[in-house]
């Protein structure tokens, strides 16, 4: 690996710097196991007044796969079902972790990994009896796992479509701090938070060493999480480890100020990219874009820089995927166009 | 919890100083995700050839019940079922993560811990036909939830009941340093890995921030695992984590240093508790002790040090457990000791 | 088989003739499917008023394990567990029915099949975090699967400790006739319903040619509960023929008639067998019971008869389970006991 | 109901009268249960002449659904799962019933129910990793839920593209005697019997009361399958009542006699609503049709009688379901047609 450059992802290097200096500067002060802690304590109030929700639920687990299948198995009866966008990580990338908790997704096709109001309201109202699974919750990202975002307008009209339907609105937020973020937001957390009934605020792929936070809103989805969390594994015994993270992240502004950076280089890339006359295969304002190259080229640029192709789009081009983290260097974005340029 | 001491358990504090240096040295470096970087790679050879098998598939997870449930989940067929002690922890304290699996414990008494070849293949011949689950793993943990350990024999013979009967033999590892490095064992790394399917060998409760290390000796339960990984939620995104911990655990003897730390300090206190004509629930030579007090001195000595009651011995007397770790002050040991004689 | 008489089990034969007739009666009117047949409204309604609970859901399945799995599945939330004795069907005989919808059963060491008060209170106590499954079931079967029943003080002081703590109560009436036929039981079909929140009143043990009537009273425990039963392919296409016969069971006293007959049978067995001065396992006053043999003559009677050795009781000894039906022929049961006088 | 003549289904009536007189005549014979009684064993045998497979496994079942659940839940492990058409009866009729065993279905569109080589070989393609589930088996079902077939080239390629990609192939066979019985079909049970790694011949669909026979003809599937049916609640106690039936429909030619008859019945409304200038959702050759009609001519046949309205084609047409049976009445054919006529 060592002389490519990753755009692979933003999870290729360790923490922030901040984050570990945290970690060690409480490191021998013996504390409760599994989360109750006193700086997951504190972390959970910290982040209750940032969602402007005293009564919040918030728990720490170490990624999002677990948070998804955790969240999602404690809500859904078992002849319950979610409705997500084909391109949802729960549906492409979690190697059946929501199925194998016994549920069915309903897959709705999107171009912009966004799901509509009327794609909700068609598969509740073709799902009527109990020959069927019903529909229980809506999942959606954000950003989403092409890149794009909701808006304040769209997120409210999809809050009520569910509440009209009797469905739960889950936000998976692995990107969240990318999408607020984004200079094209006009979302802030507690806006968010106001609209879904759980949400998780990631914190993997936004500068911590791992772990990301649930948020739960809604009181009936509260009763006995723990247990769902330990029966999954995924109440940590040292969730300290946790808590010292996410204090650090949201302590000031840290969280965001990473997301910025993160679109910001990605903003470069894409100004770059669009300056030599390509084209992309979604609008992206945050920390993955997606250009669409000739093979030729990305046959080239591949000997150097990492980052995956991710569609085909007709015989002589791709779409590939373009990652940029709190940590990306802004050498290499400018090395990376100037390669790109050369061809 | 500020004024207490905790005895409580072995992950009261964060990692061992060295562990937090190593992950900020190559913070910085970029590396692929999910397991597949340069320090996993190496954690993963250094292990191979501590235990003594270059064909080990190894893999690094974040917790012990994670751990077991992966395992397990992985190996059972739907109709297969797992001999344990009544007192093991997936059957105990995991929160129903194996049934969750969909999977039965079969629950064998034992005053030990231990599980005895007598009661395995008792449980095997009660179960003959169809109408009953078919027994298909033999789970054991080493140290003991409450704190035995196994010596090379009775390890070796329940190995050979599991080939007779076919059944496939697991041991938890949580505390695997605690029991090798305990001063009665007769057995080490690679002899443990010669008698057993599958063994985890525990980071968490040893030194490390977080992280289990799953080792599979046999190659059919090899196949496919990370699919069950990824299913489970357990395969991290910035798995660099585990693996730099798992280095530095293993590049020298550092592991077994802090197990024989604990150990230690363990034994001290069973020395001055005995000392003082106290009995104990069990004969522990590892970090965890149950010595029998008066309920009276507890309700004291629980003034200034946290512990568990474990369990009632009768109307005046209960066992408490006492936790030493790597972390473990000798002076506290001390002190509840001038403490306890004192009453 | 031709030359054994069979006292195996209570379905060694088809269904009782007025069954029989009552299918053919009404074979080819035409009727909606799963379940929404006029035959099943109105047996139903007829169970409704022999049980004198108006608005209890009833619902027919085609088996015992079936409407156990469906129940329990149905009721438990991912990390709830169910209290049973180790004899229960669910923990012995069900293949790992129950753990396979992700639960697990604590299993109470019972010499009668019979669970208490007490044995129930120490498992709730024993129940208290969120490392640990929560018990929300109790269930009881009567008669059990030792041949034992539950008189009206015991069921309701059972009923009483659920209330108590939160658990729903849930009997299996496998053979739910011959418990009530009993000249011992001070119960009837009201009475239990009362007491229980669901219970099943089993048609396949007692002249039916299958099926089994689920009686939901707790009205936390009736909704969508079709979903499940579809989900489990418990949903028969033809629900009707499920409908037919319990109609025809319970039209007029048919259901208690043949449980009569079936402990009169076994009741002429176990006068004579204790007439010849041989103990019994269990005191069972219905359709199963226990004699203990020498293992001599118990190789004798197989030669013709048919009868499982149920446990061994010390080395020279075994018990033998004895089942009658509302089909067992008189005249075999004496030919038995001749058979076993001669020795 | 009275009123109406019911195109609902082809379960609206009990069984074949020969079925019920088979099942009175052996009535009162004593055997086995579980399906190890004389009459399951002759049944075996003899469908094994008949798919011309001396080795396959044979297994009764009550209904479609758990048999796709068994079957699918006892083949797969947990990370794999199940190509199928949208259509599939899995994907939309069974209440999430192979998702709550644990796996993913994933969907493949297709205007006439069926799949093709193309569509299963892309879904092996795109999932090429750990973080996606591993396809292992192809669903089809003969004749499909919109009354469409295989042709036996159609069956060869599909079942060559499984063994080429290492993908089990399994059949329902729900309607499997109207497919087989189509005069378009080029297929016998023994050619089916030869694609297929595992499928099932539907009983109660054709003139059963209930009941499916799944055969298995890939040794690899068969071991232990009987656990698989007991965890599920499908292993019935009288299993005798499943073999008596699929004795008397398969000693000679009445399964398939019966299911000419409805294929003919359907094949008459076909003919008569063809000559009306109707057109028709899909090209069926089956017992079940789907004309399109206009929505107000709809209203007034479903007065008189019972039928589905199964999709919406345009603002003011609907395609309906038509199902025939083995006991669909010709006068009733006659009726509906000229009631048609008259519009």
């Amino acid at each position: 690996m060592a002389k490519k450059y990753l755009f692979l992802n933003d999870y290729s290097e360790g923490a922030h710097p901040r984050i570990l200096r945290a970690l060690a500067d409480v490191n021998l002060r013996q504390e409760l196991g599994y989360g109750e802690d006193a700086f997951c304590l504190k972390a959970v109030e910290l982040i209750r007044k940032k969602i402007g929700n005293r009564n919040a639920d918030i728990h720490f687990v170490s990624g999002g796969t677990q948070a998804n299948l955790v969240v999602l198995g404690s809500i859904l009866k078992p002849h319950e079902s979610v409705i997500a966008a084909a391109s949802a990580h729960i549906n492409v990338h979690e190697a059946g972790a929501i199925e194998a908790t016994g549920h069915k997704i309903h897959v709705v096709n999107s171009s912009d990994g966004k799901l509509t109001t009327q794609a909700i309201q068609e598969v509740v109202n073709e799902h009527n009896n109990e020959h069927m699974v019903k529909p229980r919750v809506v999942f959606i990202s954000n950003a989403t796992e092409v890149g794009t975002i909701y808006n304040k307008k769209e997120l409210k009209v999809i809050s009520d479509v569910c509440q009209q339907n009797h469905l739960y609105l889950y936000l998976d937020g692995a990107r969240l701090g990318s999408a607020l973020a984004s200079t094209k937001s006009d979302l802030n957390l507690s806006e968010i938070s106001k609209f879904v009934d759980v949400f998780y605020i990631g914190g993997t792929k936004n500068g911590a060493l791992l772990g990301e936070a649930i948020v739960i809103n809604n009181p009936e989805l509260k009763k006995e999480f723990r247990y769902h969390l330990k029966q999954h594994g995924a109440l940590l015994a040292k969730g300290r480890v946790l808590g010292v993270q996410f204090l650090e992240l949201f302590k000031d502004n840290l969280y965001f100020q990473l997301a910025e950076h993160a679109n910001k280089m990605a903003d470069n890339l894409t100004r770059g990219i669009k300056g030599m006359g390509y084209k992309f295969l979604t609008e992206s304002s945050t920390n993955q874009i997606f250009p669409i190259l000739p093979n030729l080229i990305i046959k080239k640029m591949e000997k150097k820089y990492g980052f995956y192709v991710w569609t085909k789009v007709d015989g002589k081009n791709s779409a590939i995927r373009l990652v940029a983290s709190w940590a990306t260097d802004p050498g290499a974005i400018d090395e990376f166009l100037s390669d790109l340029k050369r061809g």
